[in-house]
């Protein structure tokens, strides 16, 4: 599906909210993509982020898909808004096992108040993709509060 | 609801488990209590774990939500197991606002395969606790693999 | 948790919803209360309403579920207000298998926009109850909309 | 993605399931496709089916969001087994407002315990189609279990 922003500056605002997350920072992860309705997050592997198999801990695979979600949804979004999580659904399907955490966040509708996304996560190594897990997520626009508002 | 675990050393073993997620360590979250079906999870504040309004990241939040639910399911199964999330879904209720973050995990429905707990998360400053986050999870019971021979 | 309705007239308000959705009637299922923040729905036993091995489909499982975590939130919106289910997310945990079914709903977190709210379906027979579903669900509220103006 | 059933007789085995749901029969739904890993439900409507605004009620929705979920499932287990649902979470996009509703569902990840599917739903009128819902979906193979031995 294609969207059109409301916001031609959208990138913009999107990556200076991405870089505001000091847990995004802690993580390490970082915002490859974004288009009107779409973003793409990675997230490189070291023991630090990982479950006590030694995959890529829950927990990061929920961060990123989650955040990914997020910022598909942000992209669509007034300039002078925030967007906010409502609630997410992961089913985990395979083990983080591999080099790289990627995260593919997109936009199955948007809404004036409220956005739903869908984000698949995979481990990439050796030159291939594996799906570890798929989320659906509900977002919610604050319209009137800017994100930089609230630093 | 009052559960009979059928490992006696099911404490040693949560808090074993618990101690090898290198990720839990990175957050710097405590086991601060394992019961049979309950698992109570704390998470200090500190900047890295922000968001872009300086609360508590959900990425943190799901991660501890997750956490206690493994934790209270894998309290009640078999010596020689070990546990997975299947799925997760986590409503976001208020800002994770204040210097604690809390997740209590309890179980709804054990069982030799599945068992569904629901995690409640909160913060607490000033003496008060406030809800942030409710959560549903699946886990699945993987018999005959125990947790540390992954190693 | 007890709460104070904006409306002194909810209960007439949610039975007068409840009456005139259809499909309910065709279920077969029954207000049976209905206080601030809560509320409860039963539904006996006939085979029309059974899954293949002649238990309680999901789907009515699922409905009545659903209901009542929206007529609980109804309870505390406007009077003029109508209320729409934004997402559910149910867990089945046991067979439906027995005379009647019984859902309960309470308010987890209202709110303007969004209400959380948390259902627990159980069956009921031989004087005993057996819980059979949980269930986690976002409520929208849509606010100068009365229920009765898309009549 | 394309998936080789275990059971070249797949296709009778969901026919003859879907068939003996009472429910289903009572709604009038129609199994209109099932291949490998794939199933598609239709339901025209009726004014029994409506919730109060007159659309498709939620319960119906959900309803074959889940069945077809859990045919899409069934298609590729075993001969000798059956398919319970262990949740599913479904976000409803749009009012199911139209004469057909049609559940799509296919496999994500198929398991030898767990599958995990999604189910599309959209309501068909003057040949257009407009997405309603969309449903992430977990199930269960019980091996050894056939459907029918449960008659």
């Amino acid at each position: 599906m294609s969207f059109q922003p409301s916001d031609p500056h959208y990138e913009d605002r999107v990556r200076a909210s991405f870089a505001r997350q000091r847990f995004i920072e802690l993580l390490g992860a970082q915002l490859i993509a974004v288009h009107p309705g779409y973003c793409e997050i990675h997230l490189p592997y070291r023991e630090e982020l990982s479950q006590q198999h030694g995959f890529f801990h829950a927990g990061t695979i929920g961060t990123i898909a989650d955040n990914a979600a997020g910022y598909a949804a942000y992209s669509l979004m007034d300039a002078e808004s925030s967007v906010l999580t409502v609630e997410f659904k992961l089913n985990l399907l395979a083990p983080g096992n591999g080099p790289l955490l990627i995260a593919r966040g997109h936009v199955i509708k948007p809404g004036r108040t409220l956005t739903v996304c869908q984000s698949d996560v995979s481990v990439r190594g050796d030159g291939k993709e594996k799906q570890c897990a798929v989320a659906l997520i509900t977002l919610i626009q604050l319209a009137g509060k800017p994100d930089r508002a609230s630093m």
